[in-house]
């Protein structure tokens, strides 16, 4: 169970999106609420003023606080004594650079979710702003919130593995395999839609997750890529499938693949990490397991809590080991690093080491640049691209 | 996404117990938070003042609602217009009747860890106070949250299995391998004191848990049982693994194991139900997947959210299949079940049915009468006794 | 890949039972030719002449050496200059105790499968016979051949576990669900059948080598048990599902599960064995891994002919790791052992030590001890007998 | 259990190559055994005459069949009444052109290890040599033997899985993470030389596998690639990494990856097929299960000879379900299927269908069209490349 001696008043939170029918609004709520260090207090919770208000009564949310518009919010809230510490942006992804720019600008921190923006240029321009203003900026790469990857970073970095040869990272989903988008599934409606989600689909939406995941638990940086990228069903225009093979500098090689059409696969991301001393694996479905193998040795199943672990895990579970902690859990822990660097950053200190190393603006950015080439990439037919 | 449709004011929450050390507080405030139907606003969190209003402090809650007690507790917040709709007891075991006592008799609600009491005659008392105050009482048989148990449950009931014969029900863990009560682990101190868990160590902790969950799932009522309990651990008194033979009515047989000192097991709750038509497996360290077997055909892998669940499955889940709920979440489900529950009392109608199947003041009384059972069967040389 | 450096003749192999329609006799072919060191060259393969002629012909064996009955196969045999060298008894196991007797009686080893006889009284005047004899006498107990079996049995026998305290051991099936009987299924007919099977059912069939593997892996005597045996479906007579208590010498408890009324389980056989300093766990299913979970450590996986075996397993291998070695392997590993105690024996040497610790006419009476007690326990109403 | 209701003589085999220190020949020799329809009695079993007449006298050859080059068996055997039926190919790679003919030439049927050549124009000439002959070629690609697969197959092309769109096949190895060749193991040795491999490394050695599996389940036909092969271990002149995007003609897409040098894995085929209307997954270390996940329904869990299961599967499956069949048992399949081919060609009849379906001259052309595409497209730097 993790610590917290002192704990001084819950951070006010709001919230633009995350409306009915929303799915990762609800998610952000939750993870703010588990540890305790949130309080959802504002939010322009959809882009019709009444449905924001309905969101808001749902919420418990004082209906003064109900925004018909992020802008009218951004601006009324920077003006309130109370008003709030940082807003989570939950819109589908269009909207994330808009909505971010408009909070920064009224001084106000701000947590995003993923990709960042749409476009590169939009990424820099956020990056900028960020660095200008000198407040925070939370981008939710969740599974970088399980124990057991941070875990896998911290061996990585103290060179358990050896020098690092091959990554094998996936991220397979299978909810897109028909044409949900015409059953009325917001999700699948705006997800599918390039003028909502951007000229990447599935490579935005979940291929982004599982290049953040390499990245976060290698720390290795990626040279050059080619990408395969495909649509199968019939009147789909965004990427449903992403094949690619990645180079790192250094020397390291990669495979990434990611899609929404492969029956049987739910939310199946998985990192496979070797080096000449050893190799690592891990499956987001069943979080709570490490496999660790030396080279030459039997491989070990490292549990969350359980022995062996370094104090990043450590800090990041909240319950014995064998009690499984899931995708919330993981999302909370986002939530709960999030708070302590907003709370330093309002006590001008430094964070807590272990709270420290989350994605940020410098993520977005390498994502868009990540989601810029490999549709170029598959654009010119497949061949490799520098980064 | 379970859907909250009008959402009336969190219910205050009062906690006896779960001060600094403790384990099953923070679960439990957790679990109240998760889907935000709760608020915590006063407890009696240590035995001590001092660290009473420590925790309080940690835990925002004012300091005027920090009692040294919780007789004084109960007495206060029944008078106040903003007092508690609902304690929960989290404290060693031995203190369980009489706090819940305190509280039902001063006409508030309570929410229980397990075991309920001590003794049966305790258990029976309080069933009687319980029905004669027609107060709500919950019984935080957790396991029971999980949404894949309750669709088992479903299953059996419905028939899917056929004619049950054979429960196998297990829960290895080996945290008291060693002799961690001399570490200074408070857990360890308390679980392993007859004084503080009552009369039943292992079986009491986690037997009960499997008991429970068997029974649950089944549907099924015990006739008879044969125990053979025993304790390896030098200087320990209570029993630290249990192993148990079971007649049910109607002709099922079942086997029932717990333990705490099998290396290699965390919390390894595990059950299997075998019926004429079919089979179901289900393990608590990997909750989203339920195997169902029908028979002559292959077995199937029902995931949490996923397809072919039944109703009771799909309102007890918060996110996609595929991203990992846990042991927080299927606590935090009880928590929600019981807040319908507490509004419907209060609101003078029914709960709503999917809510209202929790394990209450029946279970905690017959989780005693088997505690009692198996003790004595043990105590005689693990010979059959009739329920 | 054992190393069999020089090769003397293949042995010469008979065997009584095994025509047509029956299972295990062309297991103990194919398990005899695995490894190279047996032809077969005789046989009274089924109790009718033409049959056994028929059956003799598919495999092979000259028609001169196709006996109408196992008393004249016994007899020319032990005449010819070619005769067997040995034996293979896989007829049903009423059988049992005549064969071995008649081809003892004729000076002829023998290899035979379990259980051994059908009463204890038998088994005893085999075991008298063997010693008078000289003979060698194999039982087929086929899972103590597989590799990761020995190498678990080696680490209990090394201390790795420290002192042992309980072992769980099951074996679920779920082939005799219905009335399969009634199909003109012949292995159904006779293994529910008393007067072929004897009086113990599932118990004989599996939950015999269910008691020989935690026997074999541990080493610990049992000192008293406590059984509960029941027939689910109509019409049969023997049991169909055992539920046991155990004892063993020493301290350790123990749980024993047989059953082939369970649907989903094919041959689920599976040991668990936990002491002070460590915990092992087998499943036959996936025979080629071996977890073992060291206190206070991470769980290890060990694997067959992977890194961290003993010689005892290696030897035991033929591939490697990661090719799956399976239940044909495993029986072939004790014709192999059988073949070099033959050999030894034919030589008048000492057999090789690794391949000298095979089940033999003591494990046979052994398992008949254990049937009878669990039989007497069961019958008196399932309390604690001793062995 | 397979019935082979007539059973006409064991062929005779003969072997080049297998002699002491090799795995691949004692595999062929044990799987040639399993289902008893060979019998080995002639061989050249390694390149220096004394040794292989060492081999031969351990394998119970007559010295006078133990030759010392294949050419002169190839000769002998061809005059000999009792000669061979067929040989069995088991050298290093950049043999298998010269004894393949030779054998050919001389009119003996041929069962070859794979790669079947070094280069394509020898595989070429091959299959016109085997066609011109009207000659039986088995090529040894052994994941086709079992049973799984070949109900995956069966599934595929009865539609089961709709319009196929993503292939993910994948082989990682560990055993090549060091410099394994330097410490006198020869396995080691002539797989890592090009002078006995051939040019490719792990891509003949287990891409080619991986490849063929790809195939043989889907059907599909490979339209062009993208190949990134890798050295990372200082000295080695070999590929030992193999990324590869693979494009299908049809549309469908796929990945492959094999690897040597992958610490934890040790045999870790894995093929999973995705199409509009379910997906297939299958795992060589666990090869009794096969997960066939229907879209929009549970997952089910296929088990050799269990429940569900085509003709096919049944027809290559020995023992009950949940018994494990392994490596040895699939290679043993293709030689029943060889035998039945060989015995069809002498007694000029057709091939039972079963039986039929076996790898042979014109996957080892695919093979080596494919070998050579990816070959050029790593050399000219990974682009894409049309077979």
């Amino acid at each position: 169970m993790s610590q917290h001696h002192d704990t001084p008043r819950r951070l006010r939170l709001g919230m633009v999106g995350g409306g009915q029918g929303a799915f990762i609004g609800g998610v952000h709520r939750i993870a703010a609420r588990i540890d305790d260090h949130f309080e959802l207090v504002a939010g322009a919770f959809a882009s019709d003023a009444e449905r924001s208000r309905a969101a808001a009564a749902e919420l418990q949310v004082a209906e003064e606080r109900a925004y018909p518009d992020y802008r009218a919010m951004a601006e009324a809230e920077s003006q309130r004594p109370d008003g709030i510490d940082v807003v989570a942006i939950v819109t589908p992804n269009h909207l994330h650079f808009d909505v971010a720019k408009a909070f920064l600008e009224a001084g106000i921190h701000v947590i995003c979710d993923k990709p960042m923006t749409t476009t590169l240029e939009d990424a820099r321009e956020l990056e900028e702003l960020v660095e200008r203003s000198g407040l925070f900026f939370g981008l939710t790469h969740n599974y970088s919130g399980y124990p057991l990857v941070r875990q896998a970073r911290d061996m990585v970095a103290a060179g358990e593995l050896g020098e690092l040869r091959v990554v094998q990272v996936e991220y397979p989903q299978d909810w897109l395999s028909t044409r949900l988008e015409d059953s009325g599934v917001k999700q699948a409606e705006w997800r599918t839609d390039p003028q909502r989600s951007g000229p990447a689909g599935c490579l935005g939406d979940i291929g982004t997750h599982a290049y953040h995941l390499a990245r976060f638990v290698t720390g290795l940086e990626l040279e050059s890529l080619a990408a395969d990228m495909h649509t199968f069903v019939e009147g789909r225009v965004l990427d449903e499938n992403v094949h690619m093979m990645l180079r790192f500098r250094g020397g390291a090689r990669g495979m990434l693949w990611s899609s929404q059409v492969v029956p049987g696969n739910e939310n199946g991301l998985k990192l496979r990490v070797y080096g000449s001393q050893g190799g690592l694996e891990w499956h987001q479905e069943t979080p709570n397991r490490l496999f660790h193998s030396p080279l030459g040795e039997p491989s070990r199943i490292l549990t969350r809590n359980g022995p062996g672990l370094g104090e990043a895990a450590l800090a990041a579970s909240r319950i014995p080991p064998g009690h499984p902690e899931g995708y919330l859990e993981a999302f909370a822990q986002l939530y709960t690093d999030f708070a302590e660097q907003i709370r330093a950053h309002q006590a001008g200190r430094q964070a807590a080491p272990l709270a420290a190393n989350t994605p940020g603006v410098t993520d977005g950015v390498d994502g868009l640049a990540f989601i810029t080439r490999a549709l170029a990439s598959s654009a010119a037919g497949g061949g490799w691209v520098d980064m």
